[in-house]
This record gives C-alpha cells, sequence and structure tokens, in this order.
C-alpha cells in the first residue's frame, strides 16, 4: 500500500514527513528513486510531469494536493482511476481572503493611496464610491465563488455570480450559459474569476469578454481579478484591453506560464498586481489530514469523496 | 432660521448647495460674510476655527458633518446648545471597509508581494497563516468598532474587543476598562482603534500601550491600524515602536496635525501605510439628509437624536 509522492515546484519533504506522520508505517516514495512500482497503491499530486502515473498497475486513487486538478487531466497517460479534488474549508476561507482582499484594494483606491504616500501627497477623493455602489461579478459559482460572493456580500458590495449551466445560490442574483453571459458582464464593475480550466474554459478571459464588462460603472472602468487558472486568460487580451483602456486594471494571480517570466510585460504595467499564484495556498497539515482520512475510510469499505467528473473536468 | 455652515478643508460650495436642495427657501451663511448673527439658529460644522459659534444668541443646535466631534469639543466658546453626531449606516459601511482591507492587507502580506512584483521576484510563503489564526484587537466597541468587529469575524479573524465601561457585543469576547487592557493587548496581532478623542483618550496609543502587544503571533510582530483620531497616537512613540521591531507595521489614516507635515518620516517609512483622513468619508447627500430630518423633525416638536454626551465626550 505504498503512496506516490509526485509533488512539483513545492517542499518535497515536508509534504512526505506530514504524509508519513498522519499514515504511520505506510512505505512513501517519490519520482527518480527506484521503488517497486507494484507496490503503490495511491499518489498523491501536484503539477507532476506527464506520465508520472503511468506503469502503476495496482494505482488506486490520485489525490491532487490542491481544489484544482486541471495539472492531472492535461496528462494523456493519466491511468483510468478515481482523481480526487481537495475540498478544504480552510482553502475555502483563504481564497475568499484574497478576493475581499483585492476587491476592497480596488474600491479604495489603495495602489493610489500608495503613489501619492511615495510622493507625500495629502489628497483625498471626495467622490469615493461606497461597496454597495460597485458591483462584482463572480466568474464560476463552486464552492469558492459562493464563499467569496457571501463575503463579498457581507462587505456591502453589489454581487452576481455566473455558472456554467444554472445554478441558485440564496441571495445571490446569477446567470448563467452563453445567453446569460452578455447581462452578466455588462452589470459587472469587478469581474473576478475562479472558473475551473477545462476545455471548454481555456482562454475564456479574452478580448471579446472583457469588451463586454460595464462601462458605466464608479470605480473608473471594469476590473479584473483572475485567482483561477492561467489558463483561462489569453494575456495579451489582457494587456491589449488595459492599454485601450478598456480594462481599468488586472489583478492575477495565475498565468499562462508559472512562474511569470521575467520578461513578461504584466510585472511592470502600472495597472497590474501579480502575486505568485499564492491566493488559496494548501496549509499543508489540512490537505494532508483529509487524504489520510480517505485512505482509511475508503480501506475501510466507504467510497471515495470529491472524485472528479473527466468529462466537466471538475 | 438661518442655517450657519462653518465647514474647513472641504468644499463648502458643494455642501452649502446640497442644504439649500434638501432645506429649500432657508437662508445658509458662511463665516466672513456679513451676515445677521440673531437669524442664526443652527450651524453644520466642520473642524471649524474655535469662536466660530460664540455671538450667536439664537443658535439651538450645532450639528457636526462627521461622526467624531473632538474638532468641536476643543472649541472653549463652544456655546451650551446640543452638539450632534452623524449616525450614518454608510459611514459605518465605510470604515469597515477600510478595517477589513488594511486588516487583509497585512494578513496576506500584500506590501510584500508588490515589492515583490517591482523586482520581478516570484516568490510565494508555504507558512501563510489563515485568518482565524491571526488575532485583530477592536480598541472601542461604539457603532463602528462593532460593525468592524463582525465583518472581521466573517472573514474569518479572530477577533476581540476593549471598551472603557463593561459592553456585552453578541459572540466577540470582549475586554473593560483599564484592568481589562493588559490581558487584551496580549492576545492582540493588529490593534484597530477606532476609540473617540476624549480628554481620557488622548495620547493612549503610545510606547507603554505599543509594547504590550503580543509577540507570539503569526503576523511578523504586532501591527497598529489607527483609523479614529490622531490625537490619539503619539507618533515619536508609534516611529520609536517600528524602529526597535516591537510594531511590525503601522497604517495610520489620522495624524497628529493633519495634512501630515511634509518632513513628517512617516511618509517614507517601509512599514508605514498613509492614508489622507478618508477611512470613512461622509458621504455629503447622507449626511445632508440626516441632518435636514433632524431639523424639520426638530421644528415639528421631536426631541434631536445623537445629542454627544459633553462628559463623555461621545
Amino acid at each position: 500500500m505504498t503512496i506516490l509522492a509526485a509533488i512539483k515546484g513545492w517542499n518535497v519533504e515536508q509534504w512526505t514527513a506530514r504524509l508519513a506522520a498522519k499514515l504511520p508505517g505506510r512505505p512513501i516514495v517519490i519520482p527518480g528513486e527506484p521503488y517497486d512500482r507494484r507496490a503503490v497503491h495511491y499518489a498523491v499530486a501536484w503539477k507532476a510531469p506527464p506520465g508520472s502515473f503511468s506503469g502503476l498497475p495496482n494505482l488506486e486513487a490520485i489525490f491532487s494536493l490542491g481544489a484544482g486538478v486541471d495539472h492531472l487531466l492535461g496528462d494523456p497517460k493519466l491511468p483510468d482511476v478515481p482523481i480526487l479534488r481537495v475540498v478544504d474549508p480552510d482553502l475555502t476561507n483563504r481564497m475568499s481572503e484574497y478576493v475581499v482582499l483585492h476587491c476592497l484594494k480596488i474600491l479604495r483606491q489603495q495602489m493610489r493611496y500608495v503613489r501619492q504616500q511615495g510622493e507625500r501627497v495629502w489628497d483625498d477623493d471626495d467622490n469615493q464610491p461606497a461597496a454597495r455602489s460597485v458591483r462584482v461579478g463572480m466568474l464560476g459559482l463552486g464552492v469558492l465563488g459562493q464563499d467569496a460572493a457571501r463575503k463579498l456580500q457581507v462587505m456591502g458590495f453589489d454581487v452576481a455570480g455566473w455558472s456554467r449551466g444554472p445554478k441558485a445560490v440564496d441571495g445571490l442574483p446569477s446567470f448563467a450559459g452563453e445567453d446569460g453571459l452578455k447581462a452578466f458582464l455588462a452589470r459587472t464593475d469587478i469581474l473576478v474569476s475562479l472558473l475551473p480550466l477545462t476545455d471548454g474554459t481555456r482562454g475564456v478571459i479574452n478580448r471579446s469578454l472583457l469588451d463586454g464588462l460595464a462601462r458605466d460603472g464608479r470605480v473608473g472602468g471594469p476590473h479584473l481579478i483572475n485567482a483561477g487558472r492561467g489558463g483561462l486568460q489569453v494575456e495579451a487580451d489582457v494587456l491589449a484591453c488595459l492599454d485601450a483602456g478598456t480594462l481599468a486594471s488586472a489583478t492575477l494571480d495565475v498565468f499562462e506560464t508559472e512562474p511569470l517570466p521575467q520578461d513578461s510585460p504584466l510585472w511592470a504595467h502600472p495597472r497590474v498586481t501579480v502575486t505568485p499564484h499564492n491566493a488559496a495556498m494548501s496549509e499543508p497539515e489540512a490537505v494532508i489530514s483529509l487524504i489520510a482520512q480517505q485512505i482509511l475510510r475508503y480501506e475501510a469499505g466507504h467510497p471515495l469523496e470529491h472524485v472528479v467528473d473527466r468529462a466537466t473536468g471538475y
């Protein structure tokens, strides 16, 4: 019942130590070291290279260490075993921290005041809108989108949501599908993307979508916050819209290529905020606890939870 | 029934125009122009010079245009008429926007990521605490403090409050008086000051208080957010604590002298955020509506609301 820890970009030793602590006595192996491939029954995965999970004849399940599973589903050699997402309340809260922080940053013009401080300028804005005058549009109404929407409402924002299929969320005006997209965008001053990356959503944040955002808002033009996946956005289009004035700012936690290449014009754009894909980092302790519980429950005869639907990609 | 508009630092013409719109036909006068002092029955006031309200024999009430009234109570020639505060839900929401924004900014190390972006550095923090691991202490539990505390709790922060006298707020651990201050400070990672400025609170944010803040928190030392009044803080002590490392950062909307003097070391301190006393600007339309309603109600025989207690100063 060996566990393969195929983790890229994070501290592998820390993750395997946590796994060992929660599942004592169980062998844990990592790619690149010799191990018996037939002994591997489970894998925990984060951005492992394609093919990492092939040739494991007894593999029973692959656990993603994050909420997204696109890093797995893009693997053409992915074996036909259940892929499991992490549904961690802690991760949900962290994503909402990020979304509320950056919506408030836009609302309250914080980057303006940072610049003014640098220039020793004391100048307020006697036409500062209140949150209730600013319309946030939540693109994606999964667990993350719903939690962020609710917290933005508590802060006073005028929030609506969009999802692929119709979704009723208490107290949240919502739009659905291609038919609802235009009206959703037309009432959106701050667009927050928390969509999963699937074949259907790749490149969805493009010029055509951004051109549809509201032009009659109180925050100096429409703003974009993408904390979903970099593959959702066409960065050339985001930059073109920023420079054309059709987009007032972009706050991006995710990028087409990560880490963001040194020569990307996004780094130095005066109306772009770059964060290093850490809007909602998994808390290792919590994630490993959830995975260990799933393995123990499964071995006791219970079904696996949060299995990904490969057809929709989430 | 003339109204005197004694307003300094804001656009007087805009304010008098709004008053005229809400109370049509009523004379509105401003200091420095000739007017019949016996005709003045009401004054609306913001930071008018001391003595602005003396020699008005028929004055019946003075309305502050903001939540604070310290700009009035410091006037030794203030006549013995009711002083009225604005209690405006819109202003309360705006203050909470500011407090939640800056608590999240500290929690999520946003200034670090702004610096990193400037240096094209992609570096996350794999030990980022969640809001629930960070203790906010609300100094002052009036209308503003209670609303901010509740919204910080929704975001997940571990919030407690302190007030001069015991105050029970649903679901909020609270401390009171001199006796409770030490324990309150010892469990506080982010101190948020929303106290009124009175004889009892002047200079309360000093070295001795800041030295009492928690040293065992998850956010790199204690942080200060003062959005109350500048007179609450001893700026020399705040700077000394920042430089001694006993204070990790200060976010200040208010200052001993406003506008903040050009030579203040606060402007350029790398761990200070300066905003130009606009955490919660009154929305002119809302404030003037509330004052006009009060005047009309009063003239119809109803008592004035939100009268300041001159003994406590709020």
